[in-house]
């Protein structure tokens, strides 16, 4: 798609400029910039969290800084309203509620479908709301991974999510194969830090012959590497393996689009970057492809059943077309309330246009760590393709990173650190900007000053 | 247990009296006998749907009529605030408010374990709120549905809720057997409308050896019967089969002691007598002679690990003991937070003192129906140790069930109907009383009269 090529491009007019000279590296060039971004507006649609007392270095009158939206996005204001209507409607009509009112809860689950499509280059056919992450990985596992004694294993990172390497473990030893034998695991490179793409297919040539499923995430969630999600999904597929992508750190961040690229399924969150809310609903691509194939054996259940008779209580399963016959059960409507909320931020925004501004903020971020914390590393690669939001950030192993980190709370700047040693950083383009990440480098750079002056006492 | 034998003693001093004579078939009897109920102030923690304008019966200043708590429990007021409250933490403290606050989201899960043991009879380890329904069922069977060439069947209901049907239909297949031959279906006699114990008893005598599993809905959500599920479970367990219970129907209804009565799993939603809110998240039983057993292969995620390395991301799947250990994803703390306000109320109750309340309730709503609407059949069984709090009414091939149901609902009387033809009613004993009963058979009668009128002009 010609759009992909766009919002791919690295726009040095925007954001290179400063990566060279001293030249943007000042709160009022950030100012400037924020003051220039036509998605600023957008800031002002999220609840930030007020700054905390006891700052000894952000004192005065400063906002807080919350860089974390790569592990809970900040609560969109419309949320609170969409809710309460929710609970008005419950209130109002009881169970009626399922065929009342102008939202009526028995579709509730098509409401966020085309807005979260597009977010993720989709057919709405292709997508669902449904479940959350690990189950869904799970649910598409069991039509996707059929394991024979010739191709049983399945690929992925040696440094995947926990819940990914585990969910992916049992699904092996559910079918009475050996992770020990069936389980590929690639790892980035001695030294390295990051896979290299001719490494993941160059493992796809030799392993996959006897592979059943790849299923990498899009985003690494500890690096901030993006795949190349295209390229590797078409060399699987020629090798006769299905693919499954983790998309929890790359939906709403990175530019998908899943419809062209392929894959036959694709599974996220959507309270990173999509603001949904701790813990909230999943979401769920399935190829149109598959979206008629109803002998593809999947774990059944009445909301997954055809819409014309879901209710007339004949047994027989016989799926929805697409992703939602995958669905099970009637979905959660105060979580799918709350997405709803936020996709519409995203249609407002656009996707390539937050990717146009978040290649450029991001850029900005790694040109101030570049300029003044000269001993920090940073794991993520440098490329655009090759990268979200997020940067992960590596300290010497005599920073105390616990310290750093609620050090850097104390001034009111949030983002995460994950075992064993990086912090990572996120700015989320719907709410973010070139002052935040000034604000952010500039206050690790005193916290480092001052713990490093604590450790030399 | 003993409190078990006392929850199930039929109380006649309390509601046999107005079954005999035509003694008690009042408003006024109703009002009286609601007076005298100490769970009547619970009433008032509900907000019920306001009258609808229209009412050509009842008219004046009636309230509604809410008997569909079997469907979708009414809103605890408590619910708004308790929801209002993550989202303050969510604004103010962002990702950290996984660790911050009185109720850090990190364990948010937890917070409703010992409430929703006490309703189902279960040890808090043996409980855990998660997913839906459906969902539930199917990852219980992943560990508790293992088929072999020689124990390969599951046993339901032939009338099971379709979902149920569908799911285990699926699981069937999943492993390579065939429906038509792995699964065994209980109905009624000829001419009958519920199934009797002593012929699930001899079906598990006949099939129980080559059956892998059993699993049957606690109450059923059609003809409202309640089966002897410590009987049952025990003659299936003797045969070695694995013994699985859907509880939707049953959760927060008939009194349970799961625990004693020792089934493998059981799952039930919570949105139905548990007022959770429509779509909300499921409750999960596991045995605690399976608490200790990580061999037992499950579909595995972080959210299940062991919680004192659950973020060290290492990546070996260690369960949590107990239901815990089968948690896949972090929990949507929305839902939890609703249920939480509505537990509250449950432990305020008690479930004994609600069975009790409930018992007599429903059978003045029975006698109630024999006295006034004799043409109307009742699918319910009797026997108190047979029900819980739903009777279900079959009317007469000549009664337009859905006109009459929707004359219903012009009164602002809501229940529901279910195909083929079942009127389904439900005094939920947390927030109905005698006088709900009353109102309902007595605009009933008059919207048959009107119905029967209008088919003869
Ligand atoms: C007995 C029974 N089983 C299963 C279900 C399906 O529930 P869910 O959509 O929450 O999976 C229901 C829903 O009403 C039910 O009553
Ligand atoms: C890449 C990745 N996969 C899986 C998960 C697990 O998500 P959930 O708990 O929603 O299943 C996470 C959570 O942060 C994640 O980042």
């Amino acid at each position: 798609p010609t759009d992909l090529a766009e919002s791919l491009v690295w726009e040095p007019a925007k954001s290179g400029a400063f990566a060279a000279s001293g030249e943007g590296l000042t709160a009022d060039y950030a100012d400037a910039a924020d003051a220039a971004d036509e998605l600023r507006s957008l800031r002002d649609e999220f609840l930030f969290p007020p700054t905390e007392e006891g700052a000894k270095i952000r004192t005065g009158d400063r906002p807080s800084v919350y860089l974390c939206g790569n592990s809970l996005g900040l609560q969109p204001r419309a949320v609170r309203e969409e809710l309460s209507s929710e609970l008005d409607k419950w209130a109002r009509y009881g169970v009626e509620g399922h065929f009342k009112s102008d939202l009526p809860w028995v579709t509730v689950d098509e409401t966020p479908v085309e807005s979260m499509a597009r977010v993720v280059g989709a057919k709405p056919v292709e997508v669902a709301v449904m479940n959350s992450l690990t189950v869904n990985l799970h649910l598409m596992m069991v039509p996707f991974y059929r394991p024979t004694a010739t191709r049983h294993k399945i690929i992925i990172e040696k440094h995947a999510f926990p819940s990914d390497w585990q969910a992916v473990a049992s699904q092996i030893r559910h079918h009475g194969f050996d992770p020990a034998t069936s389980l590929v695991e690639l790892g980035p490179r001695e030294g390295e830090e990051t896979l290299r793409t001719e490494d993941i297919l160059s493992a796809l040539e030799r392993e996959g012959p006897s592979t059943a499923l790849v299923m990498l995430s899009g985003v690494q969630y500890y690096t901030g590497q993006l795949f190349d999600i295209p390229a590797i999904t078409a060399a699987a597929r020629a090798q006769g393996c299905k693919v499954g992508w983790d998309l929890a750190h790359a939906a709403g961040n990175a530019p998908l689009y899943l419809n062209a690229w392929g894959p036959d399924f694709a599974c996220w969150c959507t309270y990173k970057y999509l603001n949904s809310g701790p813990g909230s609903i999943g979401g769920c691509f399935v190829h149109e492809r598959h979206a008629e194939d109803a002998s593809l054996n999947r774990m059944a259940g009445w909301w997954g059943h055809r819409k014309t008779d879901r209710f007339a209580m004949a047994s027989a399963f016989v799926p929805s077309p697409g992703a939602f016959g995958f669905q099970l059960s009637n979905p959660p409507v105060l979580c799918v309330a709350a997405l709803r909320a936020s996709l519409r931020l995203f249609d407002k925004a656009t996707m390539p246009a937050l990717r146009r501004k978040s290649l450029a903020v991001t850029a900005y971020l790694r040109a101030l760590v570049a300029a003044r914390l000269p001993s920090v590393k940073v794991l993520t690669p440098d490329e655009p393709s090759s990268r979200g939001a997020q940067l992960s950030l590596e300290f010497g192993s005599d920073v105390p990173l616990r310290r750093v980190y609620e050090a850097l709370q104390r001034e009111s700047v949030i983002v995460d650190i994950r075992e064993p040693s990086a912090m990572r950083v996120a700015p989320a383009p719907l709410y973010n900007g070139f002052r935040d990440c000034w604000d952010f480098v500039d206050t690790l750079a005193a916290v480092l000053e001052e713990v490093k002056g604590r450790a030399a006492e």
